[in-house]
């Protein structure tokens, strides 16, 4: 079984709310003006829709009128796309998701306010709930995320990074949005500060573990899977856990020249070839089946029914341990 | 008495509330790390501070607690710079308020996240009020000017823009965020229905009388007083009020060969000496003052005291008849 089909399997009971969400996404843009509309068609296409199952579920989890769930659901799936259209031109990406990226079919002037009018709609999303505690911590989380953006990118020229640093900013990067989804519905749901901890603890290491393995495929997969060449992160300087594993073990000179600049196919080949080679995309995978456990131990904390069983399977299912 | 004074003294029985504006925009920056704490302190210097001013008017207007609209309007000031932030970038302008602008001195995908940073700065103030309806206006706002500069952005290529398309240009520009803070400051102190569609006219009409009194500025004025060289508007082949009034009396070679896009310094100097001998710069300015005063006629709805006089005398003050 491929592994979309897997996640669309484990999220078969919340298979109406995601319709839902895909809706009010896509109505969102249809009435916008022309460009704008094809720009956000265009960049909304295609993700997992992670972000509202997890808030879909907290509603379930907790079972409630799932309504509200779905529209916090669809503003975090808003925020999560226009942080990526930024993110793209700071990182002059060309390719997500197997497509195009916006500024490299737009101008890049349109692709930064693109992403403006989507976070202005999805707080406005948000603002419509009427529950102010969910839009600080919408707000909060829109902050830490772009300051971990700053933090890595005014970092990164010349210096190798930590473990420290790099968990520090994987943290601020994916799991602070995956926390703050969690920790809304939480909200949205009334659930107690024990439970909302709780919410927070199991996106916390899921946020980890999910991005472990995003940079772990990065490393691993073909450009079949991942929709681009692999070895993006190494090709723009960015150590993540696999290279930091490697380099632990001792310095290589392949992978030490594609970070010193060397950025062409043969270089990077040989610098992907030698990381795989080591054993650092299992131990970086451990690391993050670690995180994964981590956030699942978090889940005694929530009422035991079939929705937390799904947390905990997303877990499993993100780190490949699902089969 | 020059311009800057005569606006303090008009704001004086508000210098307590601005005082404390300027602090909250401080501490905002201050506890920021410090690539983002640099450049935030950086953008946020030397604004008029205009907005913060008409959401704390408001609060004085219905003899309400200042406190809830000096925190507003902190949050309209972060907002309003964090657009000029991605506007500089989006229109390539490097100059602003004399001031070099953020992304000719930090990166320009780092000036992207400081916009963004401040944003949710902005919406987390915004949300601390604890008053939905004013977060949804907020986003609204946000939406309005995105949408308005995407839409400017998008049309500029090669077509002359019609006096419909301009005014509807500079409502999304400048106009909203202003009606946006006079809407926000009026749900905030509670005003009937009839009260903030007053706030909202007055709003309208000094909104666009604000941004017709600054183009004809970037027309009429020299480069100490604009802390930039003049015309850069013709310079990027827009077109404002006074070119349209100039225009429509007649082609102009020298104008059209400089939105044609010849932009040398004496191209530039021909047309701004041409619109300037063709009487065009009056006449924008006299159909500024005309939406200045119907600004001026909606007050007439409002709570009859000494703030709605001051509110009366930017009206005055920003097309200039205040002497």
């Amino acid at each position: 079984m491929t592994t979309p089909h897997r996640l669309n399997r484990l999220l078969e009971p919340i298979r109406a709310e995601m319709k839902r969400v895909e809706e009010l996404l896509q109505a969102g843009v249809a009435r916008l003006e022309p460009p704008l509309c094809a720009m956000l068609e265009h960049v909304l296409a295609g993700g997992k829709r992670l972000r509202p199952a997890f808030v879909t579920l907290t509603g379930k989890l907790f079972s409630r009128d799932t309504s509200p769930f779905v529209h916090l659901g669809t503003a975090v799936e808003m925020l999560h796309t226009a942080t990526l259209i930024h993110d793209d031109i700071v990182d002059q990406s060309a390719l997500r998701r197997g497509r195009r990226t916006l500024h490299t079919v737009w101008p890049v002037r349109e692709a930064v306010l693109a992403g403006d009018h989507l976070l202005a709609q999805a707080a406005a999303l948000v603002a419509a709930l009427r529950r102010p505690a969910v839009l600080e911590v919408f707000a909060e989380t829109l902050c830490a995320i772009c300051a971990g953006q700053i933090r890595q990118t005014s970092a990164e020229e010349g210096r190798r990074r930590s473990r420290e640093e790099y968990l520090r900013s994987i943290e601020a990067k994916t799991a602070s949005l995956i926390i703050g989804a969690l920790e809304m519905g939480g909200l949205l749901a009334d659930a107690s500060a024990d439970q909302i901890a709780a919410l927070r603890d199991f996106g916390h290491g899921f946020g980890l573990a999910f991005q472990i393995a995003d940079d772990v495929l990065d490393l691993s997969g073909d450009e079949v899977a991942l929709g681009k060449p692999p070895g993006s992160d190494l090709r723009q300087g960015v150590i993540t856990l696999p290279t930091l594993c490697h380099l632990e073990r001792g310095e290589d000179e392949d992978v030490c020249a594609v970070l010193a600049g060397r950025t062409d196919t043969d270089a990077v080949d040989a610098a992907i070839a030698a990381i795989r080679a080591s054993g650092a995309i299992d131990a970086a995978l451990a690391e993050g089946r670690l995180h994964a456990r981590e956030g699942q131990r978090a889940l005694g904390g929530l009422p035991d029914n079939a929705f937390r069983r799904i947390l905990h399977c997303l877990a499993d299912y993100v780190v490949g341990r699902d089969g």
